[in-house]
């Protein structure tokens, strides 16, 4: 099965262009895709090197060194007195060439408005104070500190951010308590692990609730089990009854009924902690977006040997700033640094610094006033268009964050809704879309009223005004049937 | 229990500074302390609002405030006719105030020369370049990609790292096969959780080879089996016995011993795989630094189908720039996606983009012309020092990279050594120390010749001038004993 090659000579299989760069890689380069593709077969007997080179007008060394770089990455093989033949290539067809694949058509959003939770308003991310504060990090970390990093995270920035928790969201941790972390879900993964190396079998999340939180419960070895949500936060009484000793929670804003927790159900939640041994997780995601009075403290300040509270900056820079925090007690701390240490050795480090800088001098808490005013505007158009279109005490949830639930009159479907509204150019999710994951999959019907979940973090205020008159006649679509 | 709150009235809790920024914010955080400190005890009746608004001088709208505010937080509770009294606080004593605990001391380094495997040259980071990368990235990344990243990472990115992996390293993947992680850690493992997803229970590990793999295999869900590494790299007769059918290998420039995996070893690989339906995780971390010839061609390039590629910025840029990406067969992307996507939702947008322009523009390229040089003479010193204090053929795996074996005197005690050097101001370690912690663990002895793995990336010529002298000073004082 071996065949010469002979005869016509190697131009079909390669074919040099001076003016494009090294012949020595353009040849090496092009009998190893000749190689790949099977139009040199295995067992095929190369050319000499004299010979080769003679055909192809280059010195005899350059494929002296194409064959010896071919022969050490193990597409040619050679033996004595056989010269150099092609080894044989692994089963399987030929690779697909490179660039021969269709770029991904971007996906477009919806035409009118874009209702998707949790999406803090792209326009407004502060790209020159971050930019300045890279620059500055660049130019003042200790150049030690480039190098392996503590995966507890930057010293600095763990005093910076344990700071500002303390004096914004009433926190009372220090750095020794907080471990930087890539953002929420990451420092959720390493939390939910190590409550689980602490014995934890099983973890209470609010219901409704964000999706997949169930999933990643159960891949950090935790049973999660659903709590009600009413109009004070979670149902106390109910978490008692679930036997867990951990509870996800939203308590600043519940995402996504916007609910905040009562005075009297934050005692409530610390009494059952201290009862049942407990351990309350503390999603703070949008607390610092309060509009008509002082964000209510975190619960970490409250009960910081029971709190373990997770920040990020998602929603308050950019999700492309991936960043965030865990504030826990002490006897958690090296559980978690150990989970961040095997599984990703933490954030990076001059992203670490540059936050910790932004922070440190006022342009994080400057940013924060700005889009906090552009959330409330958008808020009360959000507002005043909603009751326009149906009717007073529809919403939920606007005293804080960048969501809120619009109940819809009894009988609708949301489903329907959602998709009459889609067909009109409007993306929005119903409130059934947050359910446990386990939850839907028994496809249980959701016997919650029907309600729509809006997302008004990154849309502007004439789009809100379209999109809720839009929404209106959706929902008119689908009552009149 | 409850004790009236007269007499003195609340100077001693609350001390207003009238320059310190906010009444309300100065009395309710003293109230807060006050409560968490048990300096005021739960059931302890606050003063009357009109009371403590006159003890104060503040408005009494301000107290009203304060009171709301700590009662919405469940510092105190409010029922009627009684006032408003202290909440019972959570068992535990209080917690130790913010800013007494003393700061770390920073850990100093060795005095004569710290030859730690694994750290870059962190005087040649191109802090400049990635700081005009970065203000690029803001100043041209679409405000789209701002917001919530595809968990594959930016597609401008995949495209321009496996353009790279194709022209450099003689890759054949192509944007779809690429997923961005944070680095090689979380890479490999979000490749090994995919592998036991498709039911491979059994990882071959390279022996030596870098510590903790085999835990973080075990974390994935697989069994992690040694396989030895001998002159021409890792020994596949001997996997093949081992019944894995995945093995982790370093076969650009073996970590720690440096040897390159052989021509032969590589078509023998490439045949084991295709024999068991194996894969090959390819950790291709110091690749780009070869001194004498071109670098030998990924394993990726030579069997797309069966090889997972692995690659990070942490030993071409730095640690602190956290970014990296596996390189998969198409049938694995859609599983490591997920692991992404549910364990952390991928590395930071702005640094992604930072990174693709970065390459694009040529500057990755000069920047690793430019500290090739410095490692080559690094390496040269240290060949010329380590031949004049040990004698010749001492040092292994010179060819590439920025580590390399020095092998012991017969009968040295490498933790003997090790010891004297550090007492001595030189760090080192044994290639005792690059074994799996499951062997260690079993505390059999290593039967291997002694030697020191000799990290050279982040050390000065002068320093390894002196840390080799130094070295050889505490070989002999072991050898004499």
């Amino acid at each position: 099965m071996t065949v010469e090659w002979a005869g016509g000579g190697p131009d079909l299989l390669v074919a040099l262009d001076r003016g494009a760069g090294p012949l020595r890689i353009q040849i090496q380069d092009q009998l190893r895709t000749a190689i790949r593709e099977r139009r040199l077969g295995a067992g095929e007997r190369l050319p000499s090197t004299r010979r080769l080179a003679e055909l192809l007008g280059v010195s005899r060394g350059t494929v002296v060194d194409v064959y010896e770089q071919l022969l050490a990455e193990g597409y040619v093989e050679s033996a004595v007195g056989s010269g150099t033949r092609v080894a044989a290539m692994p089963a399987g067809g030929p690779r697909e060439a490179p660039g021969v694949v269709a770029a991904a058509a971007p996906s477009s959003g919806p035409a009118i408005a874009d209702f998707e939770y949790g999406i803090p308003d792209l326009g407004s991310v502060p790209l020159t104070a971050w930019s300045w504060a890279v620059s500055e990090a660049t130019r003042t970390l200790p150049t030690a500190e480039l190098g392996d990093e503590d995966p507890a995270g930057s010293r600095h920035l763990r005093e910076v951010v344990t700071a500002y928790h303390r004096r914004v969201r009433s926190g009372c941790a220090v750095a020794e308590d907080a471990v930087v972390v890539s953002g929420f879900r990451q420092g959720l993964a390493f939390a939910l692990a190590t409550l689980a190396q602490h014995g934890l079998g099983r973890i209470a999340l609010e219901d409704p609730g964000p999706r997949e939180h169930d999933v990643i419960a159960r891949r950090a070895g935790l049973d999660a089990v659903p709590v009600p949500v009413d109009a004070h936060g979670v149902d106390v009484g109910r978490l008692r009854e679930t036997g867990a000793r951990a509870v996800l929670l939203t308590p600043a804003h519940q995402c996504p009924t916007g609910v905040a927790l009562s005075s009297s159900r934050r005692r409530d939640l610390v009494a059952w902690a201290d009862d049942v041994d407990g351990v309350i997780l503390e999603d703070d995601y949008d607390a610092e977006f309060r509009y008509d009075r002082q964000p209510v403290g975190s619960l970490q300040g409250l009960n910081p040997a029971r709190v373990i509270a997770l920040g990020s900056v998602s929603k308050t820079l950019a999700p492309a700033i991936r960043l965030g925090w865990i504030l826990a007690p002490a006897r958690f701390v090296p559980g978690i640094v150990e989970e961040q240490r095997l599984s990703s050795r933490g954030a990076p480090g001059l992203d670490q610094e540059a936050l910790a800088l932004l922070i440190e001098t006022g342009r994080f808490d400057r940013h924060l006033r700005r889009v906090r005013e552009i959330y409330r505007a958008r808020r009360d158009v959000l507002a005043a268009e909603v009751e326009h279109a149906f009717g007073p005490g529809r919403l939920q949830g606007l005293a804080a964050g960048c969501h809120a639930l619009l109940r819809l009159p009894d009988g609708t479907s949301e489903r329907a809704v959602v998709a009459a509204a889609a067909t009109l150019g409007v993306r929005v999710n119903g409130l059934d879309h947050y359910r446990l994951v386990a939850a839907e999959a028994e496809a249980e019907p959701d016997s919650r009223p029907p309600a729509l979940v809006l997302g008004f973090g990154n849309v502007s205020e004439h789009q809100i005004s379209r999109g809720i008159r839009t929404l209106a006649k959706a929902v008119r679509s689908q009552t009149r049937h």
